[in-house]
């Protein structure tokens, strides 16, 4: 049996919603710590990464290692009838091992719903992420970063980032316009009501699709700040933690390789 | 002549935009003591009843009774134009009988609005609703029964209520996913701040056209509470009160019959 | 070199969504003491005239006369990228005839937003619109204004606006039903509280295209209140003051001839 208790459906929905647009389907892998996901969205070119922690839930219990495969259209179905102050349930029991059921409860306890989820046969192949250093750390507002890779859409649909000693630049040219955002942050990484904070090892300019960018900035709602994690060459790290260090929802997206030829 | 006065045109622009994707057209029966409407929806599935009595009103004076039938997009379009606070007079004179006149003026009166749309032949065959006993009456907020009904269509194009001593269940069962939503509620009927309340002589279960039940629930701005009545085999009526006892909408819908199949 | 800056991004971002619907592509001919811009709609049926005055900016610098063209989409694309409080600065500089830049600040100065837009080459036919004086002017409420002409266009897509000594309407007759919304306000032009003002030299009554109405209404953001100046067979002025006195956003629309042909 596995059951896994969340005081607020709102942070399950908001989950989901961050990630419904990427990946059509997943393995929800549960073990006796956390539940986990990986997968690749379906263009293979984005990895999505969650983690939820035990700490996140209110009651948790795994008596064995199972993996449900869920059609995330399905489940952001069910999230949709919850309230946002609704505890959540999420339930998987031996004798029923084709279904996954959601209990939602509101507070005053007249009202529960239970929602069964038909489970999926999903291939399960678990990438290994080594873990790095990398040369710039950026730490913003993830509104702002939400608004800015928006503008920065206006006019192309790529963006530049240059973690440079002294500043941040976030930009991008297209056929009409051309739109350059710097920020002169702070760069104590622990002030957190900075609009932007930043550590920079290294010099890095990294060009991404901003399509990609935008997508993730869905989960803006889910944390009020963002991490990204850039080094030259390699995927960059769009993290969002969940309930400080209960969980994390990562997303890497390779950088794009005709960066010069985009940019001029 | 024929003029009723309303307070706020916002009464009459909420009832039309309840039954304005049922209905087309529909005769408005005005008489000494009320205005009444009844009509079978479009595709003849559900039955439409309202009543407006002359409590409802400001002022009223029906010097003989009269059928205006009426175009009920063109009413919605009229309704629009009045602010809610404007006082709303529907007006029907003798020397223009093609036309009937919603006139609108706001507190200050500054502006009036008259807005003249034409009158339509229509064949009016009143049917006799015979006075019942129902096996359950169940009064919920509107509000509530419009979630409920939105979160069971999440799945299914059927919701069944079984109406059992001891609790009320909204469910539906689809191709990816089932859903059902239990109650718990008090059985104490007069508690009007109750999610839900009920009242169960026999149990009954039902099963209705998601579809229906989701345009019904159209018409929850206009009361806080519905009140469904429900016996085996017979249509429910979904019953919203305006103002009090001023008046009502009534929405009729026979069940499903091949319920069992569908939920299997 | 030409600059020019605003204290909020807000008021330009209101002004170039109240024309971009109506000009693709315009001239912002820009001197020593104001910013210009007339243009006839790409229907060449109504004609825009803007002028924003030195007044308007925190500061404004012109070395000499010059006639920026630019597709307003773009600016709106600009504009949108803009938060309504950032200072906007709007660059020309002889080293780079091509572009215009719009540049935005936050207040906290963390940080700016630079976005380049290509200059195009506009004929600038510039129309003498002789000065006049009118039979009938009208003040009112902009939102109001926006109102009624949706009101009106729920039935026809004409608007007949008469101003006769003791009140004003504003009309339209359809194959479905009519409308007459009548104003009887006070006559003194100096109480901007009042719903309508106006002030009738001559009767005047005028039939003009709604749809062009509802364009013009999309300034109702841009002040709070809006002139109408109306002469028998001469293009109505409808006015929005900037800033007080700072700025002007004029459309000119010619009546419709075939008038009581519409009419009845």
């Amino acid at each position: 049996m596995f059951e896994a208790q969340l005081e607020k459906a709102s942070t399950l929905k908001k989950i989901i919603d961050s990630i419904k647009d990427l990946i059509n389907e997943a393995p929800f892998d549960c073990s006796e710590n956390a539940i986990c996901l990986q997968a690749m969205d379906s263009s293979h070119v984005a990895l999505v990464s969650l983690k939820l922690s035990i700490e996140l839930f209110e009651a948790y219990r795994c008596d064995r290692t199972v993996s449900l495969g869920l059609n995330l259209t399905n489940v952001a179905k069910a999230l949709k009838c919850a309230n946002n102050d609704d505890v959540c349930i999420l339930r998987y029991t031996d004798h029923d091992q084709d279904n996954v059921t959601f209990a939602f409860h509101d507070t005053g306890k007249t009202k529960t719903q239970e929602i069964t989820i038909k489970l999926m046969d999903i291939d399960n192949e678990h990438l290994g992420i080594p873990d790095q250093k990398y040369a710039a750390t950026i730490e913003m507002s993830s509104s702002e970063f939400a608004k800015t890779c928006r503008d920065i859409s206006q006019f192309t649909d790529s963006v530049t980032i240059a973690a440079v000693k002294g500043g941040i630049t976030f930009s991008g040219k297209g056929d009409t316009g051309s739109n350059i955002v710097t920020y002169n942050g702070e760069t104590d990484a622990e002030n957190t009501d900075a609009l932007i904070t930043f550590e920079i090892n290294e010099n890095v300019t990294s060009t991404f699709s901003i399509k990609y960018m935008l997508m993730f900035a869905k989960a803006a709602g889910l944390s009020e700040r963002v991490r990204l994690s850039l080094s030259e060459g390699v995927p960059v790290v769009v993290e969002f933690k969940i309930n400080e260090d209960a969980g994390y929802l990562r997303y890497y997206l390779a950088p794009k390789i005709d960066e010069d030829a985009d940019m001029d």
